[in-house]
């Protein structure tokens, strides 16, 4: 292996890493495929030499725990496989990296353990807190004068990030919510017994997986009746209202709504309701905020009310991974290996939409330091001027990301993963 | 049409009626897609001229709700989409038809209303209670002397109806579960935090779908460490050691429990824990049995646990339908109408399992009157001796139910459905 290094690219034919941080989705380690897949590439060229996975993120590689990727994906039918496991193949951890100047030893260490592998290329797959570590990493690399490619891979369920027009893995559990919202509203429709069926989606923040609840609307016409999201000030005599309104017209009423929705004061509907409950102890034990509705539905109209919790599922049902997110997941992690190679760092890959009638993504390396830790919610034009759904507008931006239905290898009918 | 009424075959001829009772599945409508093929089928031989769909069964029937499905499906692609849609195409009810002698002005009312419409063949898709009608009301026919064939045809996801190896619905059901725990039990693996995760299924009495969830073990490896049924008696101190014994040996334990698993007293543990909490008003508020095993683990452990309940999804998430399932679930619709077609009455159709190595099954029809009113449980020999799971049998038996990947039209995504 040729290791031409040159000042001009310090990096050519050094070796790789790459690491998977926060919450899983069903789409992170098609992303780590892409970036298996680039590296395979980028070895051809001379480019990387080794690619090595982080166990439990920036955490595990602290403690020197890497696996060799290039050995472990051989048999390129185990990438196929990767494709489609959910969760975080390498495993994950959810620790932010400290300030340089308040440890300056974790640095230290850090710095010690690039030299020792000769890692040029870090790749990290995550959310918020994985782009405050890539911004973090890259600028103490450039002071320390140590040539490093940082490159931060935008993974997330909640869409919540800046910077990008979506983010990776919110299109599969944004399938996963619109189909078994569809699957739901059909089923509570059965009876003629006037119900009410409150259904709880992720998103303490942004109710961008809330909203993908309703997309059905414009597809089957099968969606929930009323759409609460994080973005709007929840009032409850507001919510009873809308609920009156629709068992007149219907005795099946379905409510999507975030875990996240707060009322004026901010404070939690899931805190301050009657369903913050007690238990024999005396113990305050918080329910979720589909429980407390459904608690407080109960006590205001009498009627058969029951709380769904989508809970898991909605972040690693990869058996309803959408084909758009699988294929932009792996199409990130390549891009990423190629934005490296050719010098970037201290950046987030992101998507820019292009087209207006047919949907089409490019991706860009974007400054990751005007990306980390902030948040992008719905924004106000994709919300009902009532604050009670989302606009069809908005489940058009949805729609495309939800995609195809791909091809997954299911073996005697369950899924089938692939492990370290 | 030829109505060539015999006293041999006084039903020849005259007009069937179907109706969807008790909880939708996500196969039920496979079954009214085979019954309405089945009719179909017999109108061309002259032995059935109109087959009416009761809206919400029976209850529906005696409101004189009907509906003419032969016009309805004249288009056979609606017919394939039927086979797809999960609930129930024709709305559903709970009744349970009063005792004759108690109630004769109900019966004469349905005796009425059957000859208004020359009712000669009645279908009744559902479960126990279903099938308790169709008992009851070929008894009173018969007594009557009006010439009926009055057909059961079995569905629960809940798999405990006697007489028939299993039920249409529950293939599907067992296969969104054991799906969802191989996604659960990965998702679960990505930290090394110790954490327990507690998993609800559906099942008051039989723990047949609690037990599907364990069935990923014989075929990908990946299932619950533990599963509880209600068909033992639950000790806490015996899962608190069996949670401590599991902690030992890694750091994400995963627990499969039945809503209505019970202490040695009968008591459900959802109403006899801690869970058992109160509102701010004094209310009693009754949690799940898995958020009151979280509790319970928390308050003993004191580690990070989390409570799933998987809820509706299980009986109505059709995008997961076993091909097995909906194969045998539009079969046996046709079946019923053969064997009504052919003379049987009070009969619910059921399973036998034929052959040991390769699945297969035929189809009997079976006296409904030995069938309602009971509960098939998961047999003793299909539990572990500890009681804490499910035996590598019991998988094999639910393994060839959850059968192969059907093709399931999707667009833009998203299942298509049809409606009434």
């Amino acid at each position: 292996m040729a290791k031409d290094k040159t000042i001009k690219d310090a990096c050519f034919g050094g070796n790789a890493v790459v690491g998977q941080s926060g919450g899983p989705t069903a789409a992170i380690n098609a992303t780590l495929a892409g970036v298996v897949r680039g590296c395979m590439a980028a070895r051809q060229s001379g480019a990387v030499a080794k690619l090595y996975g982080m166990r439990n993120g920036i955490e595990g590689f602290m403690e020197n725990r890497l696996v060799d990727l290039f050995e472990d994906f051989a048999d390129e039918k185990r990438i196929s496989l990767l494709e489609q496991t959910p969760a975080a193949y390498l495993g994950s951890c959810r620790k932010k990296l400290p300030d340089a100047a308040k440890d300056p030893a974790f640095y230290e260490k850090l710095m010690l353990l690039l030299k020792q592998h000769d890692i040029r290329y870090f790749f990290y797959i995550g959310g918020n807190d994985s782009m405050d570590t890539v911004a973090k990493l890259s600028a103490y690399a450039k002071k320390q004068q140590y040539d490093i490619r940082v490159i931060g891979i935008p993974k997330t369920v909640d869409n919540d990030l800046l910077g990008t027009d979506h983010t990776p893995g919110f299109g599969s559990a944004a399938r996963y919510i619109a189909t078994t919202l569809t699957e739901i509203v059909r089923d509570c429709a059965v009876y003629t017994v006037p119900a009410v069926t409150v259904v709880e989606i992720m998103g303490r923040d942004a109710g961008w997986l809330t909203a993908s609840s309703a997309v059905g609307r414009i597809v089957t016409g099968e969606a929930p009746d009323y759409v609460y999201l994080p973005e709007v000030p929840f009032s409850m005599e507001k919510f009873f209202s809308d609920v009156r309104t629709e068992l007149s017209r219907h005795p099946n009423v379905v409510i999507a709504v975030s875990e996240g929705i707060r009322n004026e004061a901010g404070e939690y509907i899931c805190e301050c309701t009657s369903a913050g409950t007690v238990d024999v102890f005396g113990h305050k034990q918080l329910s979720g905020t589909a429980k407390a509705l459904e608690i407080a539905v109960r006590e205001e109209f009498g009627c058969k009310v029951r709380s769904i919790e989508l809970n898991l599922p909605q972040r690693c049902a990869a058996h309803l991974l959408s084909g758009q997110d699988m294929a932009e997941s792996v199409r990130v992690g390549k891009a990423a290996v190629k934005a490296a190679v050719t010098g970037k760092t201290g950046v987030m890959m992101a998507f820019r939409r292009t087209g207006k009638k047919q949907y089409g993504c490019r991706i860009v390396a974007a400054d990751v330091s005007k990306i980390a830790n902030g948040i992008r919610y719905v924004p106000s034009d994709m919300i009902v001027p009532q604050g009670n759904n989302v606009t069809d507008g908005c489940c058009e931006y949805i729609l495309p990301l939800i995609g195809k239905n791909p091809k997954i290898r299911f073996e005697k009918g369950l899924p089938v993963h692939i492990s370290l």
